[in-house]
This record gives structure tokens, sequence and C-alpha cells, in this order.
């Protein structure tokens, strides 16, 4: 008989939380063959589970008296806070009693706990932070997106092989595109860091396509791109903030005197556009080059994003990408 | 009597080189009190000049018989080519022919003649190309936009204290707020370099109002927002990229079947959208730090652009901003 795999959600991370964190837990119970660890407050839990019927041998509560808060210090806040669903989930997962942990909560705290209490593949120099950023065509997985701001070249060489097996396994993407971001296309072009990655990445087995400049980004043209966090960081914040500019731009124009009646004859279409951008569609962040995966969920996620997270984390246990990253480097 | 300010403009350089170059000049000297110097090859120059009327006084011809392409590598051109329209234009801002120059080539060989022919203001560490980066309220002054891909924190002090200069004078923005870019607001944020920088800005007497989010620089927060080159041009090549890749997916979605029509009748807020997101009403991107004006115009740009460029440098010589600057380190 297959073991059950089993997935730890922090009920009370993210600007939703308890409520979307638990609804979408009871969504992925319903919808896939999934078993939840719930942890958070006792009350706040049962008074949100209460509302739906599910299997109830499907989810288990772990309860946590603390909540940490996205404007506490990281790591002040994982060393004192030991009863917070954060620090309890992690430790579920470290100590195998949960395959892997989902989190909507602070995302400085989640990648610091999880470094210091799931810990690192051997060989891996640095965990790193992977998003799928939406584009025109589906999404381009952008790592490191923002867990290490000062990178040597050596770390993105492991970040382009831990998201090509990433990617490879969980999306069916044979041989992955994967680029290095750089303000030109050429080789000799770039910062010292490209440079030198460059000439790294060039000598691995991967599908290694080159530069990529970040104007190419959101048409696809790469699987993978590869860069340090604070690059990583700056490409996902801007793109979130000038869609949202953007869109809002549109609405002032054409919601005003007799456009509104065109503007409403196309509510359906620009719904099409927000689903193509919107990163809910494809779950969390996950943290790679630990010894268990954990997802850093948007702080805004709703019920779908965390069920999608939930799923991505069985998908991730079921085709044991720990063991495949840990060979690949 | 007032000297006269003359604008070399490169003739030969873009994607519409002559021919919107030449327009754009044209046009400059209609509209304003300009006097241009146009740099390229005679046939070229004399038959696209041929298709005005315009005040033949106004408008120079200096005669250059190279062009640099955007597929050289900089320095080799610049020291090989030295009857390119580029180099040739540098020459007459260097020997004081000229007051400023105008270039749509390429943006390396640009920077590095504009580095060793026209030379640094005493005291400038690392001359910078700032780039106003249009958002949805008007603009953002963004800089490094691309010159210098590894930074020191005192560069970065320095051009802000540059920008600040400039966009006090330029547009009549008193005290502008400065901003640095980081991937978070608090102080203790980001990585090595803006810490250092951080520090830095504090201490000086500018408006600085501490760290920008990325995805706050669409919504027009900062009047002038300071990053190395490498982030700086990720950000404006994200931003080029991205807001095509949106618009041209909403194209897709609302231009089928029964939705034709009202698109069709949105044409006009569209176009207002793209105006106002469109990096051609502000001219060109100053290289700042230099003994003149340097202006790095589009490649794709069309004559619009290129007579807001030959304003800008107008306005830039007659408010000296290249004392302001060296007073203001």
């Amino acid at each position: 008989m297959e073991r059950t795999i089993k997935i730890a959600v922090d009920a009370m991370g993210g600007d939703h939380a308890p409520k979307e964190i638990i609804k979408g837990a009871v969504e992925a119970v319903k919808e896939m063959n999934a078993h939840v660890i719930l942890v958070g407050e006792q009350q706040a839990m049962e008074r949100e589970l209460e509302k739906y019927s599910y299997d109830h041998t499907k989810i288990e509560k772990v309860f946590a008296a603390e909540v940490i808060s996205t404007d506490e210090t990281p790591t002040v806040a994982i060393r004192k806070k030991k009863d917070s669903s954060m620090v309890v989930g992690l430790h579920l997962v470290k100590e195998k009693k949960a395959d892997a942990f989902v989190s909507a909560g602070s995302t400085g705290a989640l990648l610091t706990g999880a470094l210091f209490i799931v810990g690192r593949i051997k060989g891996v120099e640095r965990p790193v932070l992977g998003t799928c950023l939406p584009d025109k065509h589906g999404f381009t997985f952008l790592m490191d997106s923002g867990a290490n701001v000062d990178c040597k070249a050596k770390y993105l060489e492991q970040f382009a092989k831990m998201g090509s097996v990433y990617i490879e396994n969980m999306y069916g993407i044979q041989n992955p595109r994967v680029a290095l971001v750089n303000i030109g296309s050429e080789k000799e072009k770039g910062n010292a860091l490209t440079k030198e990655a460059y000439e790294l990445l060039e000598q691995t087995d991967l599908n290694f396509t080159g530069n990529i400049e970040p104007r190419e980004i959101p048409f696809g043209k790469a699987d993978v791109v590869v860069c340090d966090g604070f690059v990583g960081n700056t490409i996902l914040k801007l793109a979130e903030g000038l869609s949202v500019a953007l869109l809002g731009a549109i609405k002032e124009e054409i919601t005003v005197g007799h456009y509104k009646l065109a503007a409403a004859a196309l509510k359906k279409p620009f719904g099409n556009i927000k689903k193509r951008f919107d990163a809910d569609e494809v779950g969390g962040a996950p943290f790679l080059g630990l010894q268990s995966l954990v997802v850093k969920a948007h702080g805004s996620s709703q019920s779908k994003a965390i069920k999608n997270a939930i799923k991505q984390c069985i998908l991730f246990t079921e085709a044991d990408i720990v063991s495949k990253i840990q060979n690949k480097l």
C-alpha cells in the first residue's frame, strides 16, 4: 500500500487567513487525493472548518498559539515564536510528519525558518525561491525571485539546475530552455556576476540558451530564467505593479462618458486578460534546495491559490524532486 | 546680445535614420529658437533636407563619411571610426562648436565616446544615464538606467544628486523626492550596495524619501529613483516589454468576434493610454556628469522624439545644469 502524502498548511499566514486558507484546504481534499495538516490557533481553525462538510479523516489539526506577522524581523521571530503556526509547521516537515509546507505568511520569516529548521540538500549552496511569472503564453519560471540578494556565479549555476529539474518534472517540459537574465544578448554583456555565470552555465548539460534581456521575458522565450535575488525580486514586483498600473489607467480611460457602454461589453475579454496574467493559477513560489518542499503562497492568496499550492506539493513529493535535484548537482 | 545655442545631432543613428532624424531637426528649428548642426553622410542628409522648406541659417551640416552600427564593439568603433557621425558630433561638443549632442545610435558607443571625448565634470565618479520612465501620473526619472552595471554606493549618492539637480531645473519640480530602488521599504532591507547607499543618502541635503519597491515605481511615488545600471536597465526594459505584451494580449482578446465593435469604439481611449506610456513624449535619456549634455534618443525614435530631445538640450544649456551639478557634488 502506498503511503499517504501529507501537506502541512499554515492556517494563520496571509492577508485572508484563516478564512481563505482553510477554504482552500477543504477544496483541496475534496478535489484531489490530498491529506492536509492545518496548523494554527485552535478556535480560529475550528470556527472556519465548521462551515464546511468534508472527509474529516483527510484534514488533521495541529494547534499553535502564536502568529508571526509580516512586520517582525525574520530571524528574531523564528527564534522567539516557537509556538507559531509557521515554526510548528516547519518542524512537522523536519520530523517527517509532513512532506511539505505551505504558508502565505511573512516571506522573510518563512525563508529563514525553512533554511534553519528544514535544512538544505547536501551540496546546495543557497536554497532559491522560484516564481512562475505569468506571461503572454503561459509562464516563465523566475529564480531567484528574492531569497538571496547578493549572489556568486556558482549559486546562479545551481539555481539553473534546480529550476530545470523542477520545471521538467512538475510541468513535463522536456529539456527546458534555461536563460540568464542580462542587459544584453551577447555573451560579453552584463556585470561581473553575469559574465562569470555565463561561463559556468555554458559548461553544464542544461539546455542553456544564453542571455535573455528583461524585455523578452514577458514573451515566454525561456522556461527558466536565472538571476540574483535582488534583480529577480525587482522583476517580479515591477511586473506586478506595472500590470496593475496599466490596467488601472485603461479602466480610467474607458469607464467615462460614452465609452462606458463599450467597456461594459468587453468585461469578459478583460477578465480573460486578468486570468492570463493571474499568479493564483499556478500555486505558490517553491523554495528549492531544501530537504523537503516549502511553498510561499502570495500574501493576498485566496482559496484557489492555496488549493493549487497543495496540489503543487503533492506533485513535487510524488515526483521525488528532492532526490532528482541532489542527483543533478 | 545672447549667444546662439547650437545642438549637434547625429543624422545617421537609429532605426529610422536619416529620415526621421532630419524631419525632427527641421520641426525643431520651426517650432523653437533652435540652431541645429546635423552630422552625417552628405548625400543622405541633403536628399532628406531637400524635402522641407525651413530657415537655412538655422541648420548647419557637418559631413562624416562613416556610421557606427549597434552591433560593433563600442570601444573599438569609437577608436577606429574617427570619421563617423557619432565621433565627429562628440568632437563638436568637445571643441565647444556645439553645446550638446543628440544621437539615436548605439548606446554603448555613445556612452563610451561621450566619456572619452567630452569628458567628465571634475569630481564626478561615473557619468550616469537617466531615463524618464512613463507612469500613471507622468514620469519617474530612473538613474542609472544602464551606463554602469557594477556600482559602488558612492556612485549612487552622486546619481541621486545629479538627478535631483536635473529634475528641479528641467521640470521645475522643487526639492524633488529622491528614493532608492530596493526590494523592501525598511532601511535594513536590500543587498550590500543598497544598505550602504541608504546610509550615504540619509546624510545628504536631498529630499531623500527612503527605499522604493519596484511595484511602487509605476505609481509615481518618487521623482527620482536611483539604482545601479544593471537593475535600472532591467526596470526600463522589463517595463517596455511588459507594456507591449499586456497591450498585445488585450488586443488579442478584444479584436475577435462580436467584441470587435466595442473595441473599435474604444480606439481613442486606447490611444490615450499609449500616449500616457509613450517614451517619445519626454525626449531622450540624458547622460549626466559630462562637461556638456549628451542625449541618447531611443533607437526607434521618430521625428517627435528627436525634436523633443533637441528641446531638452536647449533647456539644459540655458539652465546651465553642468555648473549646478558641479556645485552640488
